[in-house]
Formats: structure tokens, C-alpha cells, sequence
């Protein structure tokens, strides 16, 4: 009979600790990621799951007998003494001069593209999706999706300082959950169900049981066009809050969230930070914006006539992101006040102006990246705004019971979690900053 | 032009602080919970999203003119005073001399289910479900979920500060990925796609990059069995570790992170935990033993006669657990090194016997609550494997990418959030800890 106690033996030493075990013995294990023969010895970069720390092997400290068997991406216990000498700006360089090397497992080839350089060079983004399980090991593309970690991260832990409560809606709906025709259909035990397109009727719900809630998960959309900034399945970062004064009230969790998203990552994500030089927002307060007063500056400052007064095109977007920053001094700028045409059948409208909504738009750095605002909560309004949109009311019975046994005034939001992590790397495609990518034509790896 | 400066304004006053409002005027926000109408005065149970306060309404101090528009659900801010009273045992007990009521929103009707009793009671579980976005509105139910939140809260935590990276992986995924029967098919552009059964070849193959990862995602399957402890959607807690030294390592990181996990529970969601009545179990070390000295036992000690001797069935996971109780004072037993048969194909057989596996089950009080071990890791090995069970490699070409180009000695686990939640709070019935069911039969609301 053994016991198992939960004490986690550190197998990892981190790079900022070396210092601490200068001219001491220690044991590292992790993938070799180059090998650089010199004369009379070699140095072993070893990859361990957040940095490379350079080894070196010689005869004279080495009982090991090193040769060809070992190649890259051989996985390895490496023991040595960490020893410290002077770059050339005079600053401490730790390395490990290795004692002995014991494999723990070996490749059965070796790697199809070049990982271990600085960046991915001349391969395709479509050769490094497919490739994404060995691609990844690159060091700067592995970077990516901590960044992503730590945007995420931010946005749970900023919420969850301000009562939010996590929850987990389904991602199986019922037939007609929020209409449109671009959702993916399943066949349920011979019923035809649906892939959740948002958490949108199940987060407003949550509001009367916990007033606030968020959720950070998968969600679907069937759109047939194949753009670099869309995708079929995304992570969605949502939130829902009730008893809100303002639409005003989301914008500012909003914003509260980003400043304390940008600054997590400034402070626990450095080296990623540093490695895909990253240029971190800084955020005071974001300018907010009419969309009619938007559409007037276009025309008549920037001299663009816009093809449709409902909404922005990506031009558009772009302008006002570039007017935001030079005139504003902002890397974001929320556009209010959307035509309630071209917005969601439980948005609220405007009641000074029912042509418009009380509805937002983020733009970062002229990209989209967040649609929100107040809903309607009073039972009536909706089943007659549904009704408008020639929606069958019926069929939202579940849905409507939040309002019809009582709703608090309400709103949130959504945020893409690819986007956002695209645009803040400057990338152009959304599909690099998306772990496994699926779009019109690709559902692999 | 508005300035949004992400300033939270904090809508509610938290209970516990009430002794800091002594005598002073505040506004709280929250749905009136219950009305009870006493001889010249009225009690107001304000319901807050974690708590219920008591306000007093009274002619003599209270400005606003109740009347029976005022009923049960309808949404309101209370401005009133903070009073301190003795209860019978002698404590401080604050209240709310209401000053005046503002109307935020009035229900359409009154509610079809009473949910401001101490519980729900006499309804039954279908009709708790198909109500559920009104039948969270009792406090007991409702804190079901904060519970739910703190488990996965605490997994997150402890794992995040083992230097695990948090991953999200598609729930979309391409023909053969997991094989089995048990998969819900997609039509995806024309093509036939699968729902995800588990994260498990996307974490492995994480392994190779961040070398710790965890996801906390929905899963699913296509089981037609309608049980008590089935469910067709659930969420996978899942994380897989790289360079172990061995299987025992997974059951170390497990044992921790439950540990972590019931620690939280005591300290951060008490309320709930003392509303629900729960035993929250006490670690410290979790007795193992292996699979067929588990059946002997079973066999000699309880005179049970197995039907199958490669699995157990849910009499002797009760009888175990109960045998871990009164022998080994302990809520929860590993069981380790099931047969290789009833074992998934990337299950690491045990060198020393190769008819039994490196791996894992934890019952909790006599559930099985998770799978875990070390998997295959070398390519040819596993490429063996797979032709052994039936099936075709060329199939899992991108999964194998993982072994070809160097894999390291790992493994991992899933943990069923619901089920955890359920028995911990001793339900009979997964369905009770699930926010919105999904199962044979349901798939509304």
C-alpha cells in the first residue's frame, strides 16, 4: 500500500533562480534544442518549458560520452554545475557545465522545418498550422499563446476581483436559440440541435441568480467566408452584469479589465512580452463616440463616403482607430449608440432615440474586438421587438422566463480571444494566434 | 465626448461589512426575495447575488408608500438605514430600516415555483430543470454553482502555480480523432466532423511544447445510457504533465490540487458550504492500491463475486470506498494498474507486466470521479499499439507528429467537474450539479 501525499517535487529549476545555485550541482530535464559543435567542446541549448539555457559539454567535465546518437529534440536529464561568467556588456551569463546526460527519450526523426532559431523563417502560415504540435516549439511562437494565457487570465481574475461569478453554459442548444442561419447543426439521439453561436440567453439568464457572471469558452459560427479575421470555432470571453445604472457601467468594466489585462502582462509575462516585442497599450481612459458623429468625422475630415450608414466597413475602422490615436492620444476608442437595425434583437434601444441603440463597439488599434451594451429586460418590449424581427416568441419561452418573472436592468459583452491576441501582436491573420485553427478548410491538426 | 475610465462603482454592500455602516444610510440593489407582512410593519428579504437581507419597512421611517405593486421578483434600489439588534443567541444582527424604494423593474407574473423557503421543496428534479433560470433563484440551489466554481477555481489555481499553461483546444475535430462509437457527428462545410470526446491528443501534444498544461472545456459524448451519473455534455478538468519519473508523479499533482481545492472550498466559500451542509473531505496522504488487489480484497474480505474481472462495477467502487473510509480513514482511494485491455491505446503498459497499465482511477466515497496515467511516449511503440487495437495510424498522422519528433516520459488525468460536485454535495443525481443538462432526453432550456 502506498500514500500519496500531493508533495510536487520541482523538476524544473528557473533560469532568474540560477544566481542562487552559482558553482552548485544541479539537475535540469528538458528537450535539446541545439546542438553547436566547437573546437574541443559543444554547447547543448536545452529547452525547458519556459526558457533555453545554454549548456556546455567538454570531455574534461563531462563523464558522459557524447556522440551523433544524440540528436535535437532528444529529451534529456542533464546534471551539472551552473557557472557564471561576463557577457559583453559585463553582465552576469549563467551556464551549466554538464557532468552527465541521461536520456529520457529520443526522437524517431528529425524535425521537418528549423524550430530552434529565433523566429519561423520563410515556412507558411499554412506549413506551421499543419505542423502546429512541432512548429510550436519554437520559442517565439510559443510565446504567443502565453500572451494569450495571460489575456485570459486577466480578464477571469479582473472579474472575479469585482464579484463576477464563472459559470459554464451549454454548448448544445435547443433549436432556435438565437436564430440566424449561421450555426452548425448536429443530429441529438434524432432531434436537430445547434453549436452554440454565444452564451448570450444563458449569461442574461445567470444575471437574475448571481447579477454578474462571465464565461470564457468555445463558440461556434458556420460563416462560409473565409477572411483572415474570422474563424468557425473561437474562444469567447463574455461577461453579463445586472443592476447597471449605464450601458456606461460595461463600458467601464470593460476598460477596468483591459488596463488590468495590459498590466498583468507587463509585470508576469516580461520575457513573452519582450520576445515578440510587443507594444503594450497603455490605458488611462478610452474617448467614446456616437456612431453618428463617427460617420460625420469620416466624411467629412477623413472625405469617406461610407456605403452603409448601419455600420462600419474595415476601412472605416481603420480610420477612426488612426483619428483615436493621433487626436486622442488612444489605442482604443468605443463607438456608441449602433442604428438598432443592425443590432441584435435583445439590445436595448435608445429612449430618447429608437433609431439607436444603447450599444458599443471597441475598436483597438482600428480592429473590432468587442460588441456589447444594455439589454432589454422588461418582458413585453422584448416578446414585441422579437416579434419585429420576425422572431417567433414561442420558441424563447425558456429564454424569456428571465424577464417575464423579473430582470434587472442589464447588459455585457463579448470578446473574441484570437482577435484580441492578433491585434495586440500586430499579426494579420487571426489563424497565428489561434492554437488550432478551424475555418472553411481546415479542421486539422 | 465621454472619457470611460474603467472606475468601478461597487453596487452592493457586502453582509459582512454591515457592521461598518452602523447607523448609517445605505442603497443596496437586489430583488425582493420576500414579502412578509406583519401588524404595522412588513419584513423586505432583499436578495443580493451571495447573500439575503433582512430590511424592515415602516410607515414611521419609510418615505416610500408600499403598496401590492410592490410584489415578490420585482427589482429594486433600498435606501435605508443600517440598525443593529441582538438575535436570540445574543450576536449583533444588522438590518435595513428602509427609507425609500426605487421600482428598477417589476415582473411580468408571479412566479410559477415558491423559491424563497429555506429550499425547494416537494418539486421535482425534471421540473427544478426546466426551470432553472428561475429555480437558481433559491439560495440553496444557487450555491450549488458558486461551489462548482470554487473546485474548478482551485484546480485552475494550484495547477497555475505548478507552472502548468492553460490551453484551450478545438471541440471540433476531424475524423478519427479518439475513435469509439460514442462520438456526436457534424456536418462541417460538406465534410463529416466530430464533437470532442476529451482534450486528450491536444494535450499531449502541448506537452511537447509548454510541457504542463491543463484545460477546463466542455466535452462530449454520444452515450445513449440515461443514468444518474451520465451526462452527454459535461465539463473535462484535464491536465498532462511531461518529464515525470513516473505515474506516481500524476498522483502526487492530484492529490495536491484536491487538497488545494477543499482548502479553498473552507476558506473563501463558506457561506455556501455551511448553506448546503457539506462534509468537505480532509486530506492528507490517498492510500493506493493496485487493481487486482482491489478484487481480492473485494473477493475475500466482502465475499463479493466479480462479474468482470477487467473493470469494476459501481457496487464495488462502493464497497472500496467504503473500505477506505473505515480502514484507511480516507474519503478517497487510487486504484492503480488496470488491466491493459480495458485501457484507452495511448495508456502506457507496465514494463514489469505488460497485461496491466501504468494507470490510475481516484473513487471518491465510492465514485469514480477520474482516469489518469502515464501514456505511450515512444513512436514505435505507440504506432504498435494502435494496429493492435484495430485501428488505423495513418488516421492519427498530426497526433503521432508528437512521438515521431520527440516526446518525453508523461501523463495526465480528466476530472469530471459535475460528477466531483455532485457527490461531494451527496446528490444522487449529476443532473442536480449541472447548470443546464444535456442527456438523452434533454436538451433545453
Amino acid at each position: 500500500m502506498n500514500k500519496i501525499n500531493g508533495q510536487i517535487e520541482s523538476t524544473t529549476v528557473a533560469f532568474e533562480d540560477f544566481a542562487k545555485y552559482n558553482e552548485q550541482v544541479v539537475t535540469v530535464k528538458g528537450y535539446i534544442h541545439r546542438i553547436r559543435e566547437m573546437t574541443g567542446f559543444s554547447f547543448i541549448i536545452l529547452r525547458t518549458h519556459n526558457q533555453t539555457i545554454q549548456c556546455v559539454y567538454a570531455p574534461e567535465f563531462s563523464s558522459y560520452r557524447f556522440d551523433e546518437t544524440i540528436t535535437e529534440e532528444t529529451c534529456v536529464e542533464v546534471k551539472g554545475k551552473v557557472v557564471c561568467s561576463k557577457d559583453a556588456k559585463g553582465n552576469d551569463r549563467y551556464e551549466i557545465q554538464i557532468h552527465d546526460i541521461k536520456v529520457l527519450s529520443r526522437p524517431k526523426e528529425l524535425l521537418p522545418i528549423v524550430v530552434n532559431k529565433k523566429q519561423l523563417d520563410n515556412i507558411q502560415l499554412n506549413t506551421i498550422l499543419d505542423l502546429r504540435p512541432i512548429s510550436l516549439r519554437n520559442p517565439k511562437q510559443r510565446a504567443i499563446f502565453k500572451i494569450q494565457e495571460g489575456i485570459q487570465r486577466g480578464f477571469r481574475e479582473f472579474l472575479s476581483k469585482n464579484n463576477f461569478t464563472e459559470i459554464h453554459s451549454p454548448k448544445i442548444n435547443f433549436a432556435g436559440a438565437e436564430g440566424g442561419t449561421n450555426v452548425f447543426k448536429l443530429d441529438y439521439f434524432g432531434k436537430e440541435v445547434f453549436l452554440a453561436q454565444s452564451p448570450q440567453l444563458y449569461k442574461q439568464a445567470m444575471v437574475g441568480v448571481y447579477e454578474r457572471v462571465f464565461e470564457i469558452a468555445p463558440v461556434f459560427r458556420a460563416e462560409h467566408h473565409d477572411t483572415s479575421r474570422h474563424l468557425n470555432e473561437y474562444i469567447s470571453m463574455d461577461f453579463e452584469m445586472g443592476f447597471i445604472d449605464s450601458f456606461e457601467d460595461i463600458m467601464n468594466m470593460e476598460t477596468g479589465a483591459l488596463k488590468y489585462i495590459m498590466n498583468l502582462l507587463k509585470t508576469e509575462y516580461q520575457n513573452e512580452v519582450e520576445l515578440l516585442k510587443i507594444d503594450i497599450p497603455e490605458i488611462d481612459s478610452i474617448p467614446s463616440m456616437k456612431f453618428m458623429e463617427a460617420k460625420e468625422l469620416l466624411m467629412k475630415k477623413f472625405k469617406y463616403q461610407p456605403t452603409d450608414m448601419k455600420d462600419f466597413d474595415p476601412q472605416e475602422e481603420e480610420l477612426l482607430g488612426k483619428y483615436a490615436k493621433k487626436e486622442l492620444n488612444s489605442d482604443f476608442i468605443f463607438i456608441t449608440h449602433y442604428p438598432s437595425k443592425k443590432r441584435p434583437f435583445y439590445t436595448m434601444d435608445d429612449p430618447n432615440d429608437p433609431e439607436y441603440t444603447l450599444s458599443f463597439d471597441l475598436l483597438f488599434r482600428g480592429l473590432e474586438i468587442t460588441s456589447g451594451g444594455q439589454r432589454v429586460n422588461d418582458y413585453d418590449t422584448q416578446v414585441a421587438k422579437m416579434v419585429k424581427c420576425g422572431m417567433n416568441p414561442e420558441l424563447f419561452e425558456t429564454y424569456l422566463m428571465f424577464h417575464k418573472y423579473g430582470a434587472p436592468p442589464h447588459g455585457g459583452l463579448g470578446l473574441g480571444l484570437e482577435r484580441l491576441t492578433m491585434h495586440l501582436l500586430g499579426f494579420k491573420n487571426v489563424r497565428e494566434a489561434t492554437l488550432f485553427p478551424r475555418d472553411i478548410n481546415r479542421v486539422t491538426p
